[in-house]
């Protein structure tokens, strides 16, 4: 069986780091196949990488083993995972970047060991790579290390309900597009409140006027800002943070 | 028979939405190659898609499925298509991102319909992916929608000819280097008239003095504005749509 | 036997240039692997590139063919190159690029012809991508062209001993971190100068407080400046060329 090796990072495009990693899985796990996610994550923004990972994590097939390494603590006494959970593979820093496998009931969660010429500051290649490898190439999880009940977990800051029966969220990612994408639920509808702006949840981009900001549910469920063919999150001065308040429909 | 599906589109390399995209072709087509060509694509440039593509998807070998997402118009009633010409396959909205394989002879073109729970925001995961995962499979065009006889075509403008017998063009993309890309064809020769500037047209870049501006055809048969170990764009202002004239040899 | 092809280029992920040579490769070598290493080394970066490769390109598994396209002079009369050696193919333009591979005892050499019909801006299209298809597909490197005695090495300039008994060495490159490695050893720890700064010899960026400059030896084995979480080269203003020396243990 050929197994799937994705890569999330925040090593960037211009340099060899990337290199070193797909150098390490390819010699070691030879028939597995590389997938690229992305390697522009902001630099050692765990958060970041976490709500990425949120996404795509489960739309891969089962088997796929999902390599995610933004690791600001590199070297330190925080421990490496391996984790196992619907039926996909997770290896990163324990740091609470694979939250989003770590969440799901069942997920078994291994410590990895960190091997005696472990390069201190390049865990990427010399720990999670091999990890990897090892499970692309069919090894069971709790062959990597010792059993571990509590991995770090970081979680998405919860919206509260307001005395006034609205819910306050706020953004807690800007895309590439400068959509800022909130903690806010819409199933049912209603006005959406920023920076003293009250929007009307749309149906998709193009229900606004080109330049005219709007609200509207985005692909992963949440309530997001957008400006039709514009930046969002510069327009209207958002940033991961920002106070966003969702009003029920009456 | 394995088949490779190539991507472009302008996601960016920080956010997670590549990731779906592959996770759901490597889903539904286990056995495809997926090659990554750009993600870097300008926010919703449907032109620089266009003229990316057009380098490139007929270098491919026959069977290839090409998907592009630059999809500014998602969700909105901008149709969303599959077209098969010269052995290739390509994927993506009717907005004329595809034009360089709608305009040959002998294309093929399907409607692809929206699928029920498809999100409203992102055709490139649930719409475009599952359909170029298809073709990939080996499915026959016409299995995924009705005939559409009237794509949306987008061309590069055309340069004129002037009273004084010069050809008046425009830039009409710049690349990474700096280089502008024109819309003129030099296959005699010639001067090139840019900014008050006159440029003999060099073989290329190492044919100019260092920083030097100078006049070539491209690797894509166009006549381009470049600095020698620099970035002609910058340097000379200019930018798509600026004017440059083309005088023949006498 | 499937080969790996790696590619290095400072085309960007903007254009379709990374596209057209994947083309080429896929149409000429169609059981080959392409692996992307980095597309977005500083344009005309040929010493970016080097040390780049020099990080991965004995990681990967013999056999594979690592392609690197930073070519300032293409078309120009610079040569075209291919080597094999410790196993793997390079494949480049003769501008020092390829040096790390050169440099190994008995590398071998080859000068590629350039093909009639080749754009003179474009090798890594016409010429390039071509002869690593070639290798990939298994053929002697002999057969690719004449054997070059002489190719172009460059060399990552060598640290000094002064007088006082300190090394004076520079900083050959920043990362996407910030973080400046220099080309300095350090096998017995010391103490290192910058800018006016003392910094003992740390052993990974969580052994700093948080934005404390700090040094230490990086992954690849040679000393780097840093700042936990933050940005050294920008931090303490410093770029490829910026000297930094070495005090050794007393």
């Amino acid at each position: 069986m050929t197994r799937l090796i994705t890569l999330l990072t925040d090593f960037g495009t211009a340099d060899g780091y990337v290199g070193e990693v797909k150098g390490v899985l390819a010699s070691l796990a030879p028939g597995a196949t590389i997938v690229d996610v992305a390697h522009d994550v902001a630099p050692h923004d765990v958060d970041g990488a976490r709500l990425a990972l949120a996404r795509y994590w489960r739309r891969f097939p089962e088997g796929t083993v999902h390599l995610v390494v933004v690791d600001p603590g590199v070297g330190s006494t925080r421990g490496a995972l391996a984790t196992a959970t619907e039926g996909r593979y997770l290896v990163g820093p324990d740091n609470g970047v694979l939250s989003p496998a770590l969440l799901y009931a069942g997920a078994r969660c291994v410590s990895l060991s960190i091997p005696a010429g472990a390069a201190p500051t390049f865990h990427g290649r010399d720990v999670f790579a091999p990890a990897a490898a090892q499970l692309a190439l069919g090894a069971s999880l709790e062959t990597l290390g010792a059993v571990e009940e509590n991995p770090v977990i970081r979680r998405t800051p919860e919206a509260t309900r307001r005395e006034d029966g609205a819910v306050q969220g706020e953004v807690i990612t800007v895309d590439r597009f400068g959509n800022a994408v909130t903690n806010l639920l819409a199933l049912r509808g209603g006005q959406v409140q920023v920076n003293g702006l009250s929007l009307a949840l749309r149906r998709t981009y193009a229900d606004a006027a080109e330049g005219e900001p709007m609200a509207l549910v985005g692909s992963s469920g949440l309530v997001e800002i957008a400006v039709r063919d514009g930046n969002a999150a510069e327009r209207l001065g958002l940033k991961r943070g920002s106070g966003v308040a969702l009003l029920p429909l009456r």
